[in-house]
């Protein structure tokens, strides 16, 4: 089955914002099996709009927009796809019932405009948004689908995920379901992964693969199958084959991420965990912070100048004379950050950033606990948010091995 | 003029990666007057990628594609263009002498699909890239012109500045200019902007007019004119008005952003300033980290943990009862701050963070000096992004006002 994506709205042909929508139904769509051939985007002009979407109709089974459905006059994806299945718009008396009590509950008074996000194609299943104040809707035209939706990322998300996906499945009837497990895996390459199992990459139900990312190299097993126990079924031995090949590299799978499973590992045993950082600017403790939800098993995250100062009150004598481009310099800020932060461990990834024209300086790691240092090689950096993602991993395993007493890359 | 771009990559349309390309091209079309009409993402399909380069060319006079110039079998750019500009690829010397030189430099041997690379479209320009080993062409069909270029963002963002802008201006006859000049206030709402200026945003050239972003309202005059010079002059003037106007609230022009105008007064004064945050998470850390380059004008940046725990080493004894929810909280925060660091000024955002659901607690402010404290309004925290862009906006403002002895607002 075909699959387009048309975003609308002018702010996104002007450069304004940046459309992530689109890559995130696209991903939602491969769970489903859906091809996406196209996705465009299309300014607020009632003329082209109407094209984009009658043409996106005609080459796809099934078209999805974003964006245009608010009250205003620019919004006018409403009138573009009643204009492009050929028909016309009518007063949805249960919308109109809706948004009146949205405006009674929340004392503002309706305007014509308001009312306008009432009316629907004709003949159109409405989708209702308990997110939102902008009602969304399905069309069917000549066997082809179009369902447009808000572009407020949350309420897409929320949209796509409780509506248009189930109604895809039913619509489109999609009796099998795709199912996939993505084995995580760290201080590893892919071609490291290819030659310890090459050998179980060969089946085609489930079919199993290799994603190289900045520092993780993902192994995921994709199934086809009637039910979702099924597919486990098929998943599961596959599964277990890679990770007894694999061992200490994996970290988790699917939605356990790196920082949340050295948080687990660490609320596990009842300890705190501070990081001091420079070459990573500040993402570690972003990652962790934002992971850890402000609870204070993650107990601070200290971000500190690359150069020059005294860095949490540290000096020369210290840090040594090279400053932070040095393992003493790690080990000092580490101990440091136990002190200042009263947490168990301390992590320091020091070391000028690497993000200067032509110049990859080495990053030092350490970790502080009350029984001494452990501490892994100094690592070239790397310029760019991958190669920051790559030193954030290696700081994250420095931790996960020393908790589950691994040895450490 | 019309204008049109398409982005081209299998990796897009599974949703693995965010189209950012897009939006700075379009950002870079309103600064010559080019009119973007769509943009299109296709995959690596031949068939696709030249039917969809086709129409591109038929409806707007300049398209620019991004992606798909590299050596594998999946890179169809070259080939779509010159199926679609109905001519064969013809391998262009001094390109194969530029490869071939990039290879031997690098000590690597150079494979036939390299080779590959140096073919173009037949009467292509060539456009050399200094930056990455994709060559770039722009072939010219019945008047219009689709000008290919890479999809890594460094290598596309150096091109279109130093190669296709030029080039635009030059072929398509583009005398006249556009040039704005973004006015940044903050602490002020649009329609607070609009009372003060009305009268100053009638004009036609320049206009004058208003966007909101979130702490932030731009103010931005645009002109049209021949030469850089006479753009100027139609600015200034109204610029010195609407500054007159607005006072203390503006901070800064064009690029000068919040956070390096901040460290700009620190450095003028030869100070240092930490930071501690809980409620943003740690993007006040980066932001100041990130403006500063790793230079210790910005002494540290501090995260902590929004709940129970020891923050930074204090105690019940020295947040209060109610935890980091309390200006005495913040007050001890911002002087830790500076201790624990050595700075000369401590900053302190602290309360839980505002994006549990339906959660909107207050977010309290101090920023400790030599001198004493300084504080502001506690302030309700807000959901997401733009939530915490606002409390970022706040407590540098916080700052800024300090240093130039303004009113706290």
């Amino acid at each position: 089955v075909q699959a387009e994506i048309v975003t609308i709205g002018t702010e996104l042909l002007l450069g304004e914002i940046v459309d992530t929508n689109s890559a995130w139904i696209a991903q939602a769509f491969t769970t489903i099996g859906l091809n996406l051939f196209y996705t465009t985007t299309v300014g607020d002009n009632l003329q082209r709009v109407t094209q984009v979407l009658r043409a996106a109709l005609e080459r796809s089974d099934v078209v999805v927009t974003t964006g245009g459905l608010g009250p205003t006059v620019d919004d006018m994806t409403r009138d573009a796809v009643a204009a492009a299945t050929e028909r016309g718009l009518v007063l949805n008396e249960e919308l109109l019932a809706e948004i009146s009590c949205f405006f009674a509950k929340h004392g503002r008074g309706m305007t014509d405009n308001n009312r306008k996000q009432a009316y629907v194609p004709e003949g159109a299943t409405v989708i209702h948004n308990p997110v939102g104040t902008a009602p969304c809707f399905a069309v069917a035209w000549h066997g082809h689908l179009i369902i447009s939706l808000p572009g407020v990322p949350h309420e897409m998300v929320y949209l796509m995920e409780h509506a248009v996906l189930p109604l895809l499945r039913e619509r489109l009837g999609m009796q099998g379901i795709i199912k996939s497990r993505t084995i995580h895996t760290t201080g590893i390459g892919e071609s490291a992964v290819d030659a310890q199992i090459g050998d179980l990459m060969q089946g085609d139900n489930p079919s199993v693969g290799t994603r190289a990312h900045p520092g993780q190299t993902d192994v995921v097993i994709t199934a086809k199958a009637d039910s979702e126990a099924q597919a486990e079924a098929l998943i599961s031995p596959v599964e277990q084959a890679i990770r007894a090949r694999l061992g200490a590299v994996v970290y988790g799978a699917d939605r356990e991420q790196h920082a949340p499973a050295i948080l687990s590992l660490l609320r596990e045993r009842g300890l705190t965990l501070a990081t001091v950082e420079s070459a990573t600017q500040g993402e570690l403790a972003q990652e962790l912070y934002i992971a850890a939800g402000g609870d204070p098993v993650y107990a601070a995250g200290l971000v500190i100048a690359e150069s020059g100062g005294c860095p949490l009150g540290l000096g020369a004598e210290a840090l040594g004379a090279a400053g932070l481009g040095s393992q003493q310099a790690a080990d000092a800020l580490a101990e440091r950050a136990r002190q200042v932060t009263g947490a168990y461990l301390g992590l320091a990834v020091v070391g000028p950033c690497a993000w200067k024209q032509g110049y990859a300086p080495l990053i030092y790691y350490c970790l502080a606990t009350p029984e001494g240092l452990v501490r892994r090689e100094p690592r070239t950096g790397r310029e760019g948010p991958a190669g920051r993602g790559w030193l954030r991993h290696l700081a994250l395993e420095l931790v996960r091995r020393h908790l589950l007493g691994l040895e450490q890359i």
